[in-house]
């Protein structure tokens, strides 16, 4: 096409291009989720429907790029591990954040009848994302234990506050109130608090935890992505699947 | 909370704050629409519903975020431009980026059966963006005289393609072909070919190009956006509408 | 030169391009200063020797320079204006930054004897440099002026201070505790205090401030740099100098 | 200091933090070199004074700074590697830069008399200086490497071309016409050229070359460096002084 005179302003765009050899991870977050999932009625602490309806959204990112080789997803955040080799978009952060952002929000509003049948969107939903960039593979596992402590150390705080509010006819303030001095010890996690009380509400919250958080990866020959609920901190996974982390080769 | 002994990853986040005193320009961009277009049955050269639904998710971005003051879209894209002054997110540009982009996929996907009935998507829909900075009202009032110069100089080209298509029976590549020979001279705009062709073509093509773009802004009293279908190059509409680039404050 | 397997590691390098169409602004500053001056015997509160070296090495950056058109200095600092329109090394950042901060650092050891005679150079002088970019002519200015009033607030401060000690016998931190309840007004900026004490005291300190801060300006025909003393808040000074921030080329 | 209503300035401070975990090279460069070596009179290809100028510079930057773990020259330039876990300055990209680069320029310009005697400075030598980010010690190597590989072929050529101009009587233009048919084969590279002459040129010419280059590194108890003139593209270098990668931990 002709050049117009104006197009000297092309020169404004900000280029952003990420260091090569380091993985690359997009975390999208529901922006107000809170008010989201109270007007679309939620069942609290957590809403199979919704961690499944996430988790189809992660797929739909997942299936359309394979630089991506990892996602992990808790409650209303998904984080996408790009290969560090990947060559994506020259690497440009704009373009990988916002593509992932955006099939991730066109997926989530156009699966949701899929997961909550009659009950409709009363309005589109927004997610962000953030990107970061780990130069080792014990940065980039340490991010991930990171996402999984954050997801046990909530789901504990959550399961006993709706217990409390539900079981217990506390109110929502006087739940929270509670549990500010209640210990959370988990996965080697310690609060500052030093009584320990309420332990058999903790015992009883930490039933099956396992369902509310999940890890896609792929198999070996790529693009279908198989849903796991592991423990991925430890080493096992990691060993049962080396080829998330070995090397590839990119385009 | 209580903190993991993981949360130093966090420091591997990019932070991305943009420069004060500039005018913010994110452009969303529709991601091979091509396909999405034919897969979903456009009328070429353009399509009144596609257009609508557009400007549709582009009022739903607006209303939104009070720190815009204009938007302009044209085909599969739309511009927002952010005021000089605005602090939203603390002017990080992922936050904004993914924030818009998000809103704005969701909104397409969401509104797209009030604009094409029973026709469904076939697949979820995908815009990247990016962002620019423009330190002078000079500067931004030329961006946008590309973008409307690149809508007249697309539209011309497309109405002439179809007109040979659908008209004169040839074929998509001869159209194309055929069109390389033909001087494109609108609004100032001149390509290098040096021969005047079909020149009734031409000027046949160039019948209500204003429907195919948009303008939008807000009345002084913010939110709520109005729809133009105007000239935003000359002086008239920014002489018209003086408070668009006019000093504000925000928080 | 042939290439090596090594070369892939070029894409490590940091590209770091500033926005076109801002002021470009580099402010070089002594590192550790405090401890260079009392080793060199440098006279309190103001050597005349210091400072002129400091010009000395501004001007020998300024005349390598055509791209800059102002540089301004007080104490052991100086800053470089550097014209929105200008092109050096494709404004990338570290170039500009390193070249004037190493011409700055080699100059000022070279004319060292010119201006300290016998007195020797005890050690390398090091100074560091950072870069700030400023969108309007207003940013610009406000950027000078506060350089002009931090120059004076604190030539008020340091030429009260070693009056107390060398006129009054004050112990060092006998005179900076008296100094914490004098108000300094200067060129309109008021301190927080609300007691007016030492009155003779400030006054009698502000003889002859201006020659305490320089302002390299160049002809219309560039290259060869004026000094000036002067007042760069105050509208004057910008009326007598239009060309300094007028339109201007370079390639 | 009181503050003025200026200071809102400071926010158009470029902020350039550097990604964590990763060695940190700061390569600084002789700018205009050619031309400052024939002014002062340097022999050709090599003079040894300018070589243990450079190397002294580079002594008084490592020195001065505990990060550094490693320098590399040859020829008018000087590598730094900062241990990745390196805190100075925040990690800011332009503090680390301009701090080095000026303390070299003021070293080289400070000690030019006691390697060029009663030879005086003509005028102040101008050095520039880029970063680049090396996430993996592969990289790291390889970065270093390409510096050495590019040392031997330029000091082959060089030696070649003195020898043709010195020995042979061709004027610098006849010489340099030669050489574009010698082919250059040193540590496993290859020019593509596809014919051999002149083998005994380049025969000759390799004398000695280690000399040419310097690698500076720190006993253990840092500080104090060491000079060698050593091949590092070889492992066992790095076998033979581990502790260069070995992890530290910086304030």
């Amino acid at each position: 096409m002709a050049k117009s005179k104006y197009e000297y302003v092309r020169q404004f765009e900000i280029d952003d291009p990420l260091l090569q050899n380091c993985w690359i991870v997009v975390r999208v977050d529901g922006k107000a989720f809170q008010k989201f999932t109270d007007v679309h009625y939620y069942m609290k602490p957590n809403d199979e429907r919704g961690l499944n309806l996430m988790t189809k959204a992660a797929q739909a990112v997942m299936s359309d790029c394979p630089d991506i080789v990892l996602a992990y997803g808790q409650s209303d955040e998904y984080s996408f591990v790009f290969h560090k080799n990947c060559k994506l978009y020259g690497r440009r952060a704009s373009k990988i954040l916002t593509s992932v952002v955006s099939l991730f929000s066109s997926s989530f509003t156009l699966f949701w009848p899929h997961f909550f049948n009659v009950q409709e969107l009363k309005y589109p939903p927004v997610f962000e994302a953030k990107v970061a960039l780990h130069p080792s593979d014990t940065n980039l596992r340490d991010y991930l234990s990171w996402r999984q402590a954050d997801c046990h150390i909530n789901n504990l705080y959550n399961t006993c506050l709706w217990k409390l509010i539900q079981e217990r006819a506390l109110t929502p303030a006087q739940a929270a109130d509670r549990l500010k001095v209640v210990i959370i010890s988990v996965y080697g996690i310690l609060s500052d608090k030093n009584e320990l009380k309420d332990k058999d509400l903790v015992h009883n919250s930490s039933s099956n935890p396992r369902m509310n958080h999940s890890t896609l990866t792929k198999a070996e020959k790529r693009f279908s992505s198989i849903i796991l609920h592991t423990d991925i901190i430890s080493n096992t996974f990691w060993e049962d699947y080396p080829y998330i982390l070995g090397d590839k080769v990119f385009k």
